[in-house]
Protein backbone atom coordinates (compact mmCIF):
# COMPACT_ATOMS: atom_id res chain seq x y z
CA UNK A 1 0.00 0.00 0.00
CA UNK A 2 1.28 3.27 -0.98
CA UNK A 3 -1.93 5.59 0.56
CA UNK A 4 -1.49 7.83 -2.09
CA UNK A 5 -3.97 9.80 -3.71
CA UNK A 6 -4.73 12.59 -5.98
CA UNK A 7 -4.23 15.01 -3.02
CA UNK A 8 -0.69 14.10 -2.22
CA UNK A 9 0.69 14.76 -6.15
CA UNK A 10 2.74 17.52 -6.75
CA UNK A 11 3.66 18.75 -10.08
CA UNK A 12 7.16 19.72 -10.48
CA UNK A 13 7.71 22.78 -12.98
CA UNK A 14 10.27 21.15 -15.17
CA UNK A 15 7.74 18.44 -16.26
CA UNK A 16 5.77 20.79 -18.17
CA UNK A 17 8.24 23.79 -18.84
CA UNK A 18 6.75 24.80 -21.74
CA UNK A 19 3.63 25.69 -19.49
CA UNK A 20 4.61 29.56 -17.99
CA UNK A 21 3.87 30.04 -14.56
CA UNK A 22 0.02 31.26 -14.46
CA UNK A 23 -0.55 28.61 -17.32
CA UNK A 24 1.12 25.90 -15.13
CA UNK A 25 -1.14 27.11 -11.67
CA UNK A 26 -4.12 27.59 -13.80
CA UNK A 27 -4.03 23.78 -15.03
CA UNK A 28 -2.87 22.42 -11.92
CA UNK A 29 -5.54 24.24 -10.15
CA UNK A 30 -8.00 23.02 -12.91
CA UNK A 31 -7.01 19.08 -12.75
CA UNK A 32 -6.85 19.12 -8.74
CA UNK A 33 -3.26 19.11 -8.64
CA UNK A 34 -2.81 20.72 -5.52
CA UNK A 35 0.89 20.97 -5.15
CA UNK A 36 3.79 22.41 -7.50
CA UNK A 37 7.94 22.00 -7.30
CA UNK A 38 9.08 25.12 -8.71
CA UNK A 39 12.71 26.25 -10.22
CA UNK A 40 14.45 29.08 -9.51
CA UNK A 41 15.32 30.76 -12.75
CA UNK A 42 11.63 30.56 -14.19
CA UNK A 43 10.45 32.09 -10.57
CA UNK A 44 13.13 35.02 -10.47
CA UNK A 45 12.19 36.12 -14.20
CA UNK A 46 8.37 36.18 -12.93
CA UNK A 47 9.06 37.75 -9.33
CA UNK A 48 9.61 35.70 -6.45
CA UNK A 49 6.75 37.66 -4.39
CA UNK A 50 4.78 37.91 -7.58
CA UNK A 51 4.92 33.81 -8.21
CA UNK A 52 4.21 33.01 -4.44
CA UNK A 53 1.04 35.33 -4.61
CA UNK A 54 0.18 33.83 -7.83
CA UNK A 55 0.65 30.17 -6.40
CA UNK A 56 -1.57 31.48 -3.05
CA UNK A 57 -4.33 32.69 -5.08
CA UNK A 58 -4.67 29.20 -7.28
CA UNK A 59 -4.84 27.35 -4.04
CA UNK A 60 -2.02 25.48 -4.65
CA UNK A 61 1.11 24.60 -2.31
CA UNK A 62 4.73 25.07 -3.52
CA UNK A 63 5.87 21.75 -2.13
CA UNK A 64 9.93 22.57 -3.10
CA UNK A 65 12.34 25.07 -4.53
CA UNK A 66 14.85 23.52 -6.99
CA UNK A 67 17.54 24.31 -6.32
CA UNK A 68 20.22 24.91 -4.59
CA UNK A 69 23.56 22.89 -4.04
CA UNK A 70 26.72 23.07 -6.15
CA UNK A 71 28.90 23.37 -3.32
CA UNK A 72 31.93 21.12 -4.11
CA UNK A 73 34.33 24.39 -5.57
CA UNK A 74 37.68 24.62 -4.47
CA UNK A 75 38.43 28.16 -4.96
CA UNK A 76 37.45 30.25 -2.18
CA UNK A 77 35.92 32.72 -4.02
CA UNK A 78 33.54 30.28 -5.90
CA UNK A 79 32.51 28.87 -2.41
CA UNK A 80 32.08 32.44 -1.34
CA UNK A 81 29.85 32.75 -4.15
CA UNK A 82 28.12 29.64 -3.76
CA UNK A 83 27.04 30.11 -0.37
CA UNK A 84 25.67 33.47 -1.06
CA UNK A 85 23.66 32.16 -3.53
CA UNK A 86 21.98 29.06 -1.53
CA UNK A 87 21.55 31.50 0.82
CA UNK A 88 19.14 33.84 -1.68
CA UNK A 89 18.15 30.20 -2.60
CA UNK A 90 16.69 29.92 0.97
CA UNK A 91 14.74 33.24 1.24
CA UNK A 92 13.08 32.83 -1.86
CA UNK A 93 12.08 29.29 -0.45
CA UNK A 94 10.61 31.33 2.20
CA UNK A 95 9.24 34.08 0.42
CA UNK A 96 7.41 31.05 -1.72
CA UNK A 97 6.27 28.96 1.69
CA UNK A 98 8.12 26.13 0.73
CA UNK A 99 9.77 24.64 3.92
CA UNK A 100 11.86 22.41 1.22
CA UNK A 101 15.07 23.07 -0.80
CA UNK A 102 16.69 20.63 -2.72
CA UNK A 103 20.33 20.50 -3.05
CA UNK A 104 22.19 18.94 -5.98
CA UNK A 105 25.76 19.02 -5.05
CA UNK A 106 28.00 19.62 -7.46
CA UNK A 107 30.21 17.88 -9.82
CA UNK A 108 34.43 17.29 -9.22
CA UNK A 109 35.85 20.80 -10.11
CA UNK A 110 37.76 20.80 -13.22
CA UNK A 111 40.72 18.34 -13.40
CA UNK A 112 39.97 16.96 -9.79
CA UNK A 113 39.56 13.42 -9.02
CA UNK A 114 38.96 13.54 -5.53
CA UNK A 115 35.40 12.19 -4.97
CA UNK A 116 35.78 12.54 -1.24
CA UNK A 117 37.30 15.67 -0.53
CA UNK A 118 34.21 17.09 -3.05
CA UNK A 119 32.20 15.38 -0.48
CA UNK A 120 33.83 16.83 2.71
CA UNK A 121 33.62 20.37 1.22
CA UNK A 122 29.81 19.77 0.60
CA UNK A 123 29.47 18.82 4.55
CA UNK A 124 31.25 22.09 5.48
CA UNK A 125 28.81 24.02 3.25
CA UNK A 126 25.92 22.58 5.52
CA UNK A 127 27.46 23.20 8.39
CA UNK A 128 26.96 27.21 7.04
CA UNK A 129 23.88 26.73 5.33
CA UNK A 130 21.72 24.75 7.85
CA UNK A 131 21.49 27.19 11.02
CA UNK A 132 20.83 29.88 7.91
CA UNK A 133 17.62 27.46 6.46
CA UNK A 134 16.59 26.72 9.94
CA UNK A 135 16.26 30.48 10.84
CA UNK A 136 14.14 30.87 7.52
CA UNK A 137 11.67 28.12 7.85
CA UNK A 138 13.21 26.22 5.29
CA UNK A 139 15.07 22.54 5.03
CA UNK A 140 17.62 21.67 3.04
CA UNK A 141 17.27 18.14 1.12
CA UNK A 142 20.27 16.91 -0.04
CA UNK A 143 19.58 14.99 -3.29
CA UNK A 144 21.26 11.92 -4.46
CA UNK A 145 21.79 11.69 -8.35
CA UNK A 146 22.20 9.14 -10.31
CA UNK A 147 25.94 7.51 -10.15
CA UNK A 148 26.37 8.72 -13.79
CA UNK A 149 26.07 12.33 -12.90
CA UNK A 150 28.65 12.11 -10.14
CA UNK A 151 31.66 13.70 -12.33
CA UNK A 152 29.97 16.92 -13.73
CA UNK A 153 26.54 17.48 -11.19
CA UNK A 154 27.02 15.65 -8.15
CA UNK A 155 29.28 13.54 -6.27
CA UNK A 156 26.35 12.30 -3.88
CA UNK A 157 25.50 9.41 -5.57
CA UNK A 158 23.63 7.43 -3.16
CA UNK A 159 20.69 7.83 -0.67
CA UNK A 160 23.45 6.16 1.71
CA UNK A 161 25.95 8.94 1.34
CA UNK A 162 23.64 11.55 1.15
CA UNK A 163 22.29 10.60 4.79
CA UNK A 164 25.73 9.97 5.92
CA UNK A 165 25.96 13.65 5.06
CA UNK A 166 22.73 14.78 6.89
CA UNK A 167 22.95 12.67 9.33
CA UNK A 168 26.00 15.48 10.45
CA UNK A 169 23.17 17.99 11.23
CA UNK A 170 19.54 18.31 12.91
CA UNK A 171 16.86 17.14 10.98
CA UNK A 172 15.21 20.24 11.10
CA UNK A 173 18.07 21.10 8.98
CA UNK A 174 19.14 18.99 6.32
CA UNK A 175 17.46 15.76 5.19
CA UNK A 176 17.41 13.95 1.65
CA UNK A 177 15.19 13.95 -1.46
CA UNK A 178 13.81 10.96 -2.66
CA UNK A 179 13.77 10.48 -6.55
CA UNK A 180 13.24 7.35 -8.05
CA UNK A 181 14.87 7.77 -11.39
CA UNK A 182 18.29 7.95 -9.28
CA UNK A 183 17.73 4.90 -6.90
CA UNK A 184 16.02 2.57 -8.37
CA UNK A 185 18.84 0.35 -9.19
CA UNK A 186 20.44 0.30 -5.74
CA UNK A 187 19.10 -2.81 -3.69
CA UNK A 188 20.32 -0.99 -0.54
CA UNK A 189 18.15 1.89 -1.00
CA UNK A 190 14.91 0.38 0.60
CA UNK A 191 16.91 0.10 3.44
CA UNK A 192 18.35 3.29 3.20
CA UNK A 193 14.68 5.16 3.01
CA UNK A 194 13.87 3.33 6.25
CA UNK A 195 17.16 4.88 7.67
CA UNK A 196 15.86 8.01 6.48
CA UNK A 197 12.55 7.55 7.80
CA UNK A 198 13.62 6.96 11.37
CA UNK A 199 15.43 9.60 11.61
CA UNK A 200 12.71 12.23 9.99
CA UNK A 201 14.78 12.96 7.18
CA UNK A 202 12.39 12.19 3.96
CA UNK A 203 12.36 16.24 3.20
CA UNK A 204 10.86 15.47 -0.32
CA UNK A 205 9.89 12.33 -2.37
CA UNK A 206 10.15 12.59 -6.37
CA UNK A 207 8.55 10.32 -9.23
CA UNK A 208 10.14 9.55 -12.51
CA UNK A 209 10.33 6.30 -14.45
CA UNK A 210 13.39 4.95 -16.21
CA UNK A 211 13.83 4.67 -20.49
CA UNK A 212 16.34 3.61 -22.45
CA UNK A 213 18.39 4.57 -24.66
CA UNK A 214 19.27 7.55 -22.64
CA UNK A 215 19.93 10.77 -24.43
CA UNK A 216 23.29 12.16 -24.95
CA UNK A 217 24.07 14.17 -22.17
CA UNK A 218 21.76 11.73 -20.05
CA UNK A 219 19.99 14.70 -18.90
CA UNK A 220 16.84 14.52 -20.31
CA UNK A 221 15.85 11.53 -20.31
CA UNK A 222 13.33 10.36 -17.82
CA UNK A 223 10.34 8.90 -18.57
CA UNK A 224 6.76 9.21 -18.35
CA UNK A 225 5.68 7.14 -15.02
CA UNK A 226 4.39 3.79 -16.46
CA UNK A 227 6.82 4.03 -19.49
CA UNK A 228 9.88 2.13 -18.31
CA UNK A 229 11.62 -0.02 -15.56
CA UNK A 230 10.70 1.11 -12.18
CA UNK A 231 8.20 -0.15 -10.20
CA UNK A 232 6.45 2.95 -8.58
CA UNK A 233 4.39 1.75 -6.63
CA UNK A 234 7.00 -0.65 -4.81
CA UNK A 235 9.10 2.24 -4.10
CA UNK A 236 5.87 4.57 -3.03
CA UNK A 237 5.75 1.53 -0.54
CA UNK A 238 8.80 1.83 1.14
CA UNK A 239 8.49 5.49 1.32
CA UNK A 240 5.21 4.95 2.90
CA UNK A 241 6.32 2.69 5.03
CA UNK A 242 8.87 4.60 6.32
CA UNK A 243 6.44 7.10 7.50
CA UNK A 244 6.70 9.42 4.87
CA UNK A 245 3.35 11.23 4.49
CA UNK A 246 3.96 14.52 2.64
CA UNK A 247 3.61 15.54 -0.78
CA UNK A 248 4.83 13.59 -3.40
CA UNK A 249 6.38 15.30 -6.90
CA UNK A 250 6.43 14.67 -10.20
CA UNK A 251 9.46 15.43 -11.90
CA UNK A 252 10.71 14.50 -15.96
CA UNK A 253 12.75 16.10 -18.07
CA UNK A 254 12.32 14.68 -21.57
CA UNK A 255 12.56 16.54 -24.35
CA UNK A 256 9.75 14.29 -26.22
CA UNK A 257 7.21 15.59 -23.11
CA UNK A 258 8.68 19.25 -23.74
CA UNK A 259 7.29 19.02 -27.62
CA UNK A 260 4.31 18.40 -26.64
CA UNK A 261 0.71 20.38 -25.40
CA UNK A 262 1.77 20.72 -21.44
CA UNK A 263 -1.95 20.93 -20.46
CA UNK A 264 -1.87 17.39 -21.84
CA UNK A 265 1.08 16.15 -20.46
CA UNK A 266 0.20 17.61 -17.46
CA UNK A 267 -3.56 15.31 -17.96
CA UNK A 268 -1.55 12.24 -19.03
CA UNK A 269 0.80 12.71 -15.80
CA UNK A 270 -2.08 13.08 -13.64
CA UNK A 271 -3.63 9.73 -14.72
CA UNK A 272 -0.22 7.79 -14.76
CA UNK A 273 0.66 8.49 -10.94
CA UNK A 274 -2.81 7.77 -10.26
CA UNK A 275 -2.49 4.18 -12.41
CA UNK A 276 0.96 3.65 -11.54
CA UNK A 277 2.20 4.50 -7.69
CA UNK A 278 -1.09 5.53 -6.08
CA UNK A 279 -3.46 3.01 -4.38
CA UNK B 1 52.08 1.69 -4.86
CA UNK B 2 50.12 -0.25 -7.42
CA UNK B 3 52.77 -2.68 -8.14
CA UNK B 4 51.93 -2.73 -12.01
CA UNK B 5 54.40 -2.39 -15.00
CA UNK B 6 53.99 -3.33 -18.39
CA UNK B 7 54.49 -7.22 -17.45
CA UNK B 8 51.13 -6.75 -16.15
CA UNK B 9 49.36 -4.74 -19.15
CA UNK B 10 46.73 -6.78 -21.33
CA UNK B 11 45.03 -4.44 -24.22
CA UNK B 12 41.42 -5.71 -24.59
CA UNK B 13 40.96 -6.10 -28.16
CA UNK B 14 37.27 -3.82 -27.98
CA UNK B 15 40.13 -0.62 -27.26
CA UNK B 16 41.51 -0.97 -30.58
CA UNK B 17 38.75 -2.50 -32.82
CA UNK B 18 40.18 -1.52 -36.32
CA UNK B 19 42.99 -3.89 -35.91
CA UNK B 20 42.04 -7.23 -37.21
CA UNK B 21 43.28 -10.44 -35.11
CA UNK B 22 46.95 -10.66 -36.94
CA UNK B 23 47.11 -7.01 -36.67
CA UNK B 24 46.69 -6.71 -33.13
CA UNK B 25 48.92 -9.77 -31.72
CA UNK B 26 51.44 -7.98 -34.19
CA UNK B 27 51.07 -4.54 -32.39
CA UNK B 28 51.06 -6.28 -29.03
CA UNK B 29 54.10 -8.45 -29.55
CA UNK B 30 55.75 -5.20 -31.00
CA UNK B 31 54.91 -3.04 -28.15
CA UNK B 32 55.71 -5.42 -25.35
CA UNK B 33 52.27 -5.70 -24.30
CA UNK B 34 52.36 -9.36 -23.00
CA UNK B 35 48.37 -9.96 -22.84
CA UNK B 36 45.03 -9.25 -24.85
CA UNK B 37 41.59 -9.59 -23.66
CA UNK B 38 39.41 -11.09 -26.86
CA UNK B 39 35.87 -11.11 -27.92
CA UNK B 40 34.03 -13.58 -28.92
CA UNK B 41 32.64 -12.57 -31.85
CA UNK B 42 35.94 -11.20 -33.86
CA UNK B 43 37.39 -14.53 -31.99
CA UNK B 44 34.30 -16.23 -33.92
CA UNK B 45 35.10 -14.99 -37.40
CA UNK B 46 39.02 -15.68 -37.31
CA UNK B 47 38.24 -19.25 -36.23
CA UNK B 48 38.71 -19.53 -32.34
CA UNK B 49 41.52 -22.83 -32.64
CA UNK B 50 43.05 -20.82 -35.36
CA UNK B 51 42.53 -17.74 -32.87
CA UNK B 52 44.41 -19.12 -30.17
CA UNK B 53 47.52 -20.63 -32.09
CA UNK B 54 47.81 -16.48 -33.75
CA UNK B 55 48.00 -15.50 -30.16
CA UNK B 56 50.59 -18.31 -28.92
CA UNK B 57 52.72 -17.60 -31.89
CA UNK B 58 53.01 -14.10 -30.86
CA UNK B 59 54.40 -15.13 -27.07
CA UNK B 60 50.77 -13.39 -25.88
CA UNK B 61 48.29 -14.74 -23.11
CA UNK B 62 44.93 -14.50 -23.77
CA UNK B 63 44.08 -12.84 -19.84
CA UNK B 64 40.18 -12.82 -20.63
CA UNK B 65 37.38 -13.87 -23.22
CA UNK B 66 34.89 -11.63 -23.14
CA UNK B 67 31.64 -12.31 -23.02
CA UNK B 68 29.40 -14.50 -21.76
CA UNK B 69 26.13 -13.69 -19.71
CA UNK B 70 23.06 -12.48 -20.41
CA UNK B 71 20.99 -14.65 -17.97
CA UNK B 72 18.09 -12.95 -16.88
CA UNK B 73 15.38 -14.63 -19.66
CA UNK B 74 12.43 -15.70 -18.10
CA UNK B 75 11.06 -17.79 -21.03
CA UNK B 76 12.22 -21.27 -20.52
CA UNK B 77 13.54 -21.88 -24.53
CA UNK B 78 15.45 -18.58 -24.01
CA UNK B 79 16.75 -19.64 -21.03
CA UNK B 80 17.92 -23.33 -22.50
CA UNK B 81 19.45 -21.12 -25.34
CA UNK B 82 21.01 -18.78 -23.24
CA UNK B 83 22.63 -21.80 -20.74
CA UNK B 84 23.73 -23.44 -24.28
CA UNK B 85 25.76 -20.09 -25.62
CA UNK B 86 27.21 -19.86 -22.19
CA UNK B 87 28.88 -23.22 -22.00
CA UNK B 88 29.85 -22.48 -25.97
CA UNK B 89 31.61 -19.55 -24.38
CA UNK B 90 33.35 -21.97 -22.40
CA UNK B 91 34.73 -23.89 -24.86
CA UNK B 92 36.00 -21.35 -26.62
CA UNK B 93 37.73 -20.06 -23.04
CA UNK B 94 39.21 -23.19 -22.70
CA UNK B 95 40.66 -23.15 -26.47
CA UNK B 96 42.34 -19.99 -26.04
CA UNK B 97 44.01 -20.93 -22.80
CA UNK B 98 42.43 -18.41 -21.21
CA UNK B 99 41.11 -18.91 -16.95
CA UNK B 100 38.60 -16.40 -17.01
CA UNK B 101 35.31 -15.79 -18.88
CA UNK B 102 33.67 -12.58 -18.23
CA UNK B 103 30.11 -12.72 -17.33
CA UNK B 104 27.47 -9.38 -18.32
CA UNK B 105 24.83 -10.40 -16.64
CA UNK B 106 21.70 -8.98 -19.00
CA UNK B 107 19.04 -6.73 -18.30
CA UNK B 108 15.16 -7.13 -17.24
CA UNK B 109 13.47 -8.82 -19.61
CA UNK B 110 10.52 -6.68 -21.88
CA UNK B 111 8.26 -5.51 -19.65
CA UNK B 112 9.67 -6.65 -16.11
CA UNK B 113 10.60 -4.22 -13.17
CA UNK B 114 11.62 -6.99 -11.26
CA UNK B 115 15.19 -6.54 -10.34
CA UNK B 116 15.51 -8.90 -7.40
CA UNK B 117 14.06 -11.83 -9.60
CA UNK B 118 16.11 -11.02 -12.70
CA UNK B 119 19.51 -11.32 -10.24
CA UNK B 120 18.15 -14.58 -8.49
CA UNK B 121 17.77 -15.95 -12.05
CA UNK B 122 21.46 -15.17 -12.78
CA UNK B 123 22.23 -17.19 -9.85
CA UNK B 124 20.10 -20.32 -11.12
CA UNK B 125 22.05 -20.42 -13.77
CA UNK B 126 25.47 -19.77 -12.52
CA UNK B 127 24.73 -23.29 -10.61
CA UNK B 128 24.40 -25.05 -13.87
CA UNK B 129 27.45 -22.96 -15.38
CA UNK B 130 30.10 -23.01 -12.44
CA UNK B 131 30.54 -26.78 -12.41
CA UNK B 132 30.48 -27.03 -16.26
CA UNK B 133 33.12 -23.92 -16.58
CA UNK B 134 35.54 -25.57 -13.66
CA UNK B 135 35.62 -29.14 -15.21
CA UNK B 136 37.59 -26.85 -18.31
CA UNK B 137 40.41 -25.22 -16.39
CA UNK B 138 37.52 -21.86 -16.81
CA UNK B 139 36.63 -19.09 -14.34
CA UNK B 140 33.32 -17.05 -14.33
CA UNK B 141 34.05 -13.08 -13.30
CA UNK B 142 30.50 -11.44 -12.71
CA UNK B 143 30.76 -7.93 -13.99
CA UNK B 144 29.22 -5.14 -12.45
CA UNK B 145 28.20 -2.80 -14.80
CA UNK B 146 27.47 1.00 -13.75
CA UNK B 147 23.98 1.49 -12.96
CA UNK B 148 23.29 3.44 -16.19
CA UNK B 149 22.74 -0.13 -18.02
CA UNK B 150 20.99 -1.50 -15.21
CA UNK B 151 17.93 -1.62 -17.58
CA UNK B 152 19.07 -2.97 -20.53
CA UNK B 153 22.00 -4.34 -19.96
CA UNK B 154 22.77 -6.17 -16.51
CA UNK B 155 20.76 -5.78 -13.33
CA UNK B 156 24.32 -6.58 -11.17
CA UNK B 157 25.17 -3.23 -10.70
CA UNK B 158 28.09 -2.83 -8.04
CA UNK B 159 30.25 -5.18 -6.74
CA UNK B 160 28.22 -6.02 -3.66
CA UNK B 161 25.82 -7.36 -5.65
CA UNK B 162 28.63 -8.86 -7.91
CA UNK B 163 29.21 -10.66 -4.66
CA UNK B 164 26.67 -11.78 -3.35
CA UNK B 165 25.75 -13.79 -5.97
CA UNK B 166 29.47 -15.33 -6.34
CA UNK B 167 29.91 -15.99 -2.81
CA UNK B 168 27.08 -19.01 -3.38
CA UNK B 169 29.41 -20.86 -5.58
CA UNK B 170 32.93 -21.78 -4.96
CA UNK B 171 35.71 -18.94 -5.72
CA UNK B 172 37.24 -21.50 -8.21
CA UNK B 173 34.22 -21.51 -10.56
CA UNK B 174 32.88 -17.78 -9.87
CA UNK B 175 34.56 -14.45 -9.26
CA UNK B 176 34.13 -10.76 -10.30
CA UNK B 177 35.78 -8.56 -12.78
CA UNK B 178 36.76 -5.07 -11.16
CA UNK B 179 36.48 -2.44 -13.81
CA UNK B 180 37.26 1.22 -12.72
CA UNK B 181 34.54 2.50 -15.06
CA UNK B 182 31.40 0.96 -13.51
CA UNK B 183 32.74 1.52 -9.65
CA UNK B 184 34.80 4.49 -9.54
CA UNK B 185 31.39 6.80 -8.35
CA UNK B 186 31.05 3.75 -5.57
CA UNK B 187 32.57 4.95 -1.85
CA UNK B 188 31.88 1.58 -0.78
CA UNK B 189 33.78 -0.17 -3.44
CA UNK B 190 37.21 -0.29 -2.15
CA UNK B 191 35.88 -2.69 1.02
CA UNK B 192 34.23 -4.99 -1.40
CA UNK B 193 37.51 -5.22 -3.49
CA UNK B 194 39.04 -6.05 -0.07
CA UNK B 195 36.44 -8.48 0.59
CA UNK B 196 36.70 -10.00 -2.87
CA UNK B 197 40.73 -10.14 -2.68
CA UNK B 198 40.12 -12.11 0.71
CA UNK B 199 38.04 -14.72 -1.03
CA UNK B 200 40.20 -15.32 -3.86
CA UNK B 201 37.60 -13.55 -6.47
CA UNK B 202 39.08 -11.11 -8.13
CA UNK B 203 39.13 -12.56 -11.10
CA UNK B 204 39.41 -9.96 -13.26
CA UNK B 205 40.96 -5.93 -13.15
CA UNK B 206 40.06 -3.29 -16.26
CA UNK B 207 40.68 -0.24 -16.74
CA UNK B 208 39.10 2.70 -18.65
CA UNK B 209 38.42 6.47 -17.64
CA UNK B 210 35.12 8.24 -16.99
CA UNK B 211 34.66 11.00 -19.37
CA UNK B 212 31.64 13.45 -19.84
CA UNK B 213 29.39 14.37 -22.05
CA UNK B 214 27.71 10.61 -22.39
CA UNK B 215 27.56 9.79 -25.65
CA UNK B 216 23.94 8.96 -26.93
CA UNK B 217 22.96 5.26 -25.62
CA UNK B 218 26.27 5.65 -23.03
CA UNK B 219 27.81 2.84 -24.33
CA UNK B 220 30.78 3.94 -26.29
CA UNK B 221 31.99 6.70 -24.37
CA UNK B 222 35.02 5.47 -22.30
CA UNK B 223 37.67 7.46 -21.50
CA UNK B 224 41.10 7.10 -22.48
CA UNK B 225 43.29 6.64 -19.26
CA UNK B 226 43.94 10.08 -17.78
CA UNK B 227 41.28 11.78 -19.97
CA UNK B 228 38.54 11.73 -17.00
CA UNK B 229 37.97 11.74 -13.22
CA UNK B 230 38.97 8.55 -12.20
CA UNK B 231 41.76 8.12 -10.06
CA UNK B 232 43.13 5.06 -11.26
CA UNK B 233 46.46 4.61 -9.95
CA UNK B 234 44.12 4.70 -6.21
CA UNK B 235 41.97 2.09 -8.12
CA UNK B 236 44.96 -0.15 -9.09
CA UNK B 237 46.22 -0.10 -5.55
CA UNK B 238 43.31 -0.95 -3.35
CA UNK B 239 43.34 -3.94 -5.96
CA UNK B 240 46.81 -4.49 -5.13
CA UNK B 241 46.27 -4.43 -1.20
CA UNK B 242 43.54 -7.24 -1.95
CA UNK B 243 46.19 -9.51 -2.87
CA UNK B 244 45.58 -9.24 -7.03
CA UNK B 245 48.82 -10.02 -8.68
CA UNK B 246 47.21 -10.90 -12.11
CA UNK B 247 46.92 -8.94 -15.50
CA UNK B 248 45.12 -5.70 -16.23
CA UNK B 249 43.04 -4.87 -18.91
CA UNK B 250 42.40 -1.67 -20.44
CA UNK B 251 39.35 -1.42 -22.22
CA UNK B 252 37.86 1.36 -24.05
CA UNK B 253 34.63 1.46 -25.87
CA UNK B 254 35.18 5.01 -27.71
CA UNK B 255 34.27 6.04 -31.06
CA UNK B 256 36.73 8.61 -30.67
CA UNK B 257 39.48 6.12 -30.12
CA UNK B 258 38.08 3.48 -33.04
CA UNK B 259 38.42 6.39 -35.89
CA UNK B 260 41.53 6.86 -35.30
CA UNK B 261 44.88 4.77 -36.44
CA UNK B 262 44.98 0.99 -34.35
CA UNK B 263 48.81 1.14 -33.61
CA UNK B 264 48.77 4.80 -32.71
CA UNK B 265 45.72 4.05 -30.04
CA UNK B 266 47.67 1.12 -28.40
CA UNK B 267 51.13 3.36 -28.21
CA UNK B 268 49.19 6.04 -26.15
CA UNK B 269 47.51 3.34 -24.17
CA UNK B 270 50.60 2.04 -23.42
CA UNK B 271 52.14 5.71 -22.53
CA UNK B 272 48.65 6.42 -20.77
CA UNK B 273 48.73 3.04 -18.85
CA UNK B 274 52.16 3.75 -18.08
CA UNK B 275 51.66 7.30 -16.54
CA UNK B 276 48.15 6.82 -15.13
CA UNK B 277 48.04 3.62 -13.38
CA UNK B 278 51.40 1.96 -12.74
CA UNK B 279 54.17 2.74 -10.23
Amino acid sequence: MTDLDLSRLSLNQMTVRQLSLPELTDACAASGVPGVGLWREPVQAYGVRAAAKLVRDAGLTVTTLCRGGFLTAVDPDARAAALADNRRAVDEAAVLGTGTLVLVSGGLPPGSRDLHGARERIADALAALGPYAESHGVRLAIEPLHPMYAADRCVVSTLAQALDLAERFPARQVGVTVDTYHIWWDDTAPRQIARAGAGGRIHAFQLADWTTPLPAGVLNGRGQLGDGAIDLRQWSAYVAAAGYTGPVEVELFNEGLWERDGREVLAETVERFLRHAAG
